[in-house]
């Protein structure tokens, strides 16, 4: 069964403060976005890897691994006005089988979680890595007040999200909402139900200076 | 008015796979309760300090606290059975003005925010630090199905959870029910409102060893 990977990048750099984007920051020498790619290709070689970059950052990023050598095979598509739409850009460049859906910035995945994401879709179509919460968590109503809410009925949801092709290509065939915070909201609101597996605290997602400095001492730790 | 912070530290290490409680593991060289309680100390050298600890543990803690060198003034009172009961000890060492309820693991937390979080509690009782949720959120139902929910609306909660003595005295007046995961909970069953204020995505708990890297980390980069 044909295995692809949607490696979301569409950071503009200004929620850093920096004027690189994100996904091209250094960790450890290296690009993230480079460790996100080589993650993947370390859990299984036979993955397609398609990268979303926004239109005006795809000749950098050429250059880029021209500059690292470390060029790893991969399909580059131009991303959207949101991450639903680059998402849907990068379906078109795929065929059927299985996909996984990253966050570019997530260099920290496991094999083992990517290798198990895909496994479980072959059955339920429909797979999200998820964690349990830590801390309490409050919601908040229409005028502004909040309520304590029961944590342990809630997940925090990372990537990978890994669909069938032919479920996420027909999920994806509709307006955009808001709503559509990642790939499992798509496809839920297409009905079809989701299938959570146990994630990894460290599978963070780099949106932060204070990341950056967190993702340097995980890469030591390894 | 008078100040009191009430710094919470039951840990037994179990979590953390290691021998030693977490709130004594070393951060930089130094227990990380020794952090805490510098902390609150140089926001506000007035804030009078109580820390709960199992009982078994605070002869332990007096002799960390001579080999260190650093002794800070503070009470020290016998935690209970759960973080309600610990809470609920320490309030009989504390007479009228404003309580501070804080982790003894989050030794990150700012100056700004503890004084902020005690200035607000003056006029509105019950004040809560809260960050924004960065990741997507699902929420689990009783058969086991997942569904998406609206991150906008939720709010990860951090401590210090700053109150009015006597209103935090009059909530505490209950028995312990499960759904008592924070101080906040608590003044809600009550009945009164909890005002959120901003807390700060550097003010971790650390609870795993993940979490003992990136303080060590976040330690480095101050």
């Amino acid at each position: 069964m044909k295995k692809y990977a949607i490696i979301v990048a569409g950071g503009t750099g200004k929620r850093m403060g920096e004027a690189l984007p994100k996904q091209f920051l250094k960790l450890g020498g290296t690009p993230i976005l480079i460790h996100t790619l080589q993650t993947f290709q370390a859990a299984d070689p036979e993955i397609e890897l398609i990268i979303t970059l926004p239109q005006e950052e795809i000749q950098f990023w050429d250059e880029l691994n021209i500059w690292h050598q470390n060029y790893l095979e991969h399909k580059v598509v131009a991303g959207g006005e949101t991450r639903f739409h680059s998402v849907k850009n990068a379906l078109e460049h795929v065929e059927e089988g299985l996909v996984a859906v990253h966050d570019g910035v997530r260099p920290f995945v496991s094999s083992e979680t990517i290798n198990q994401s895909f496994e479980q879709a072959k059955e339920n179509k429909a797979v999200v890595t998820a964690v349990l919460m830590k801390d309490s968590v409050r919601q908040i109503d229409e005028s502004g007040n909040s309520k304590n809410i029961d944590r342990s009925s809630l997940r925090l949801i990372q990537t990978p999200q890994t669909f069938d092709v032919e479920l996420l290509k027909s999920a994806y065939n509709t307006p955009f909402k808001p709503s559509f915070t990642d790939d499992a909201s798509v496809v839920e609101a297409h009905g079809h139900s989701i299938t959570l597996i146990e994630g990894d605290y460290q599978n963070i997602k780099i949106t932060t200076p204070e990341d950056l400095i967190i993702a340097e001492a995980l890469l030591k730790a390894k």
